[in-house]
């Protein structure tokens, strides 16, 4: 199929690379490639673009540069944010706090913990919308506890959890809050000293920057034990010769994204599919509307169609979209967030997932409500369950 | 100073990316952007990319496809490889054995896990020119036993250990043989069936391709704990979305560089910088020569002098080289490599490195020949030592 007539509703499983930024790239690749642990100027050079993507990222999360450390994207700031914390805190504790409806790469490391090493871990419910109750996470909170992770924006059906609220309580408590912001990084406010986080992880390939490439913000002064020790690069807390392209690359991204106007963009678009979608019978949305919702996510209910089958027939005319997340999305289990928001299996089962990027065109938005009511006809026409 | 009039001696850091890999990976960028986890035509064309990938980096070791794990570099790749070895085998003993001339990313875990978890090493000895003694090793192995790793050629002397009679040893003693091959991968045979390699580390960025990507290779039925848990990706050892960009990248690369004439370029332009820098007074060459050698490295000692302030002089003048690995190259220490060779502090901190890759040119060879001795004799002549 020519590329020119797709439509790509799946951005909240990875992006294209921005022009600007694979521009923004380009002298790193085969002109500036130094090491940036290295004395010569080749080195010096590649540690100050690396400063300054740093800088760059700090600056937009309202961290300060030291406080940012390159990782190899958000699977990696994860672990490293919720094993080093546990290796780093557990003669506090060795409780943990977490939501049902985590990324798979918050979850499984805290199975991890949770199997061999001997922490324990409490599961916070969520409303139907998929929101934490900051009182709920108060009651779990025990003198053992050394960390919560709840992440921002819900890769799912785009919940944005109250950090400011969940941050008072951590603090107060004075318990670690960790939180996975792939998803909400730059397309909702995050300012770590307001929301009093003390861990958050982000990365590249969400926001229309290279694959490859993350971070994890840690509030200075948090204890973490390494996951890769080598030569002692970032602080000696992420060893390993830098990505320097990809490293630029993210930080151009995330200047190239954080414009209000990309966020007001995505939003009416959301708005618009969510309204157009709404008005074919039998459907609903999953997840909250509005400022509480990320502005690049649509997660529908389609009674009487199988989420997988929908998604399959919309791509044989050039429309990706997807069920849930794309870690999870060849296993044909019922979404653990949509089961967790209190839904059946059969509406789990019967959702799909429509992601945006600030790249995502009005052509893309309009071939595809052309085609989806379609499809769903015709899928609905012989289905059993309709 | 002008791009044009420098001469690059550091590859053995890092290196720049050839053109063509560039060029192999352009339409990942922008066009085949997929996860490769996605259901959808785009994740199953990243997918495809992927495994072409892998098939190209199996085939140049004697690997399996199904062997090679991707993951985000050389210091990732040891880490998963000894701690993850470390931590599926613990049942079967805690005590691992490597030497003292490994890279940090190899020391370091093992000293982690040697300090909090629980484990023993055994550091076996090295000859003057870098050589481990099979024997030795054969003596060093108990029944608790569980890894061995050691580097396969040295990054800082470059000399290259004989895996096959090495692998002899820890097949015959059912023990895991690991080893870092960052720096002899392409550029000296490595047959994993032949050397019996259990698990083996290589990159990207030395052999120029992009940073942040390396993989591990890990012979069927080898147990590995994963360091990075999450979506499950790289048959559940290595989660996160893969770079697929650096992944074509590193496959390119190593398509390239696996050709005898690029060793063979690097071998002649070798041995002609060790002839024409062993003409200066007062100069030794660390390491072994001919074939037990890298064929890009070149360390040498000129005494009188800091190799430290050598390397700054020669940047000066437009030629980069280093002392030791770029990792350690900040910290003002006598290489342990050196040390462990036997040379005292004032031979291990009179010596440079002179690393090249297959697209070190013959004018940067003889830039770089035609200043050392100028900047060289300067330095001599106001040192108290000289």
């Amino acid at each position: 199929m020519d590329e020119e007539q797709t439509a790509y509703f799946d951005s909240g499983s990875t992006t294209r690379i921005d022009s600007k930024v694979l521009e923004a790239m380009q002298p790193y690749f085969k002109q500036d490639y130094g090491n940036p642990a290295s004395a010569h100027k080749k080195g010096r050079k590649a540690k100050r673009a690396m400063n300054k993507a740093r800088e760059t990222i700090a600056k937009s999360i309202n961290a300060q540069t030291k406080e940012i450390i390159f990782t190899s994207g958000g699977t990696e700031s994860n672990n490293l944010a919720i094993k080093g914390a546990a290796y780093a805190n557990k003669e506090k504790g060795k409780h943990m706090i977490t939501t049902r409806i985590e990324h798979k790469s918050v979850l499984n490391p805290i199975k991890w913990l949770v199997k061999g090493q001997g922490y324990t871990v409490t599961y916070l419910e969520v409303d139907s919308q998929g929101f934490v109750n900051p009182e709920e996470l108060e009651k779990a909170i025990t003198d053992e506890t050394i960390l919560v992770s709840i992440i921002h924006g819900n890769n799912e059906v785009g919940t944005i959890q109250n950090m400011e609220e969940i941050g008072q309580v951590t603090r107060r408590k004075n318990v670690l809050l960790h939180t996975d912001a792939c998803q909400s990084f730059t397309k909702t406010p995050i300012d770590v000293e307001k929301q009093k986080i003390d861990l958050l992880t982000i990365n590249s390939h969400k926001i229309n920057g290279p694959k490859g490439v993350g971070a994890i913000y840690i509030k200075e002064g948090t204890k973490i034990t390494p996951l890769n020790h080598g030569g002692g690069h970032e602080k000696n807390i992420r060893s390993g010769t830098p990505n320097i392209h990809g490293i630029v690359g993210f930080a151009k991204a995330t200047e190239q994204a954080n414009k209000p106007e990309h966020v007001e963009k995505m939003r009416k678009m959301r708005d618009k599919i969510i309204e157009e979608t709404l008005k074919i019978p039998n459907s609903k949305l999953n997840g909250p509307t509005g400022e509480k919702r990320l502005p690049n996510n649509i997660n529908i209910y389609f009674k009487g169609v199988e989420g997988e089958a929908l998604s399959g027939y919309l791509e044989r005319k050039g429309v990706y979209t997807s069920t849930g997340s794309a870690c999870s999305s060849k296993k044909l289990e019922p979404s653990h967030v949509l089961t967790a928001m209190g839904m059946d299996p059969e509406r789990a089962n019967s959702s799909i997932r429509i992601t945006l990027s600030r790249l995502t065109t009005e052509k893309e938005v309009e071939h595809m409500l052309e085609i989806l009511p379609k499809v769903l006809e015709n899928l609905r026409k012989i289905s059993p369950l309709y």
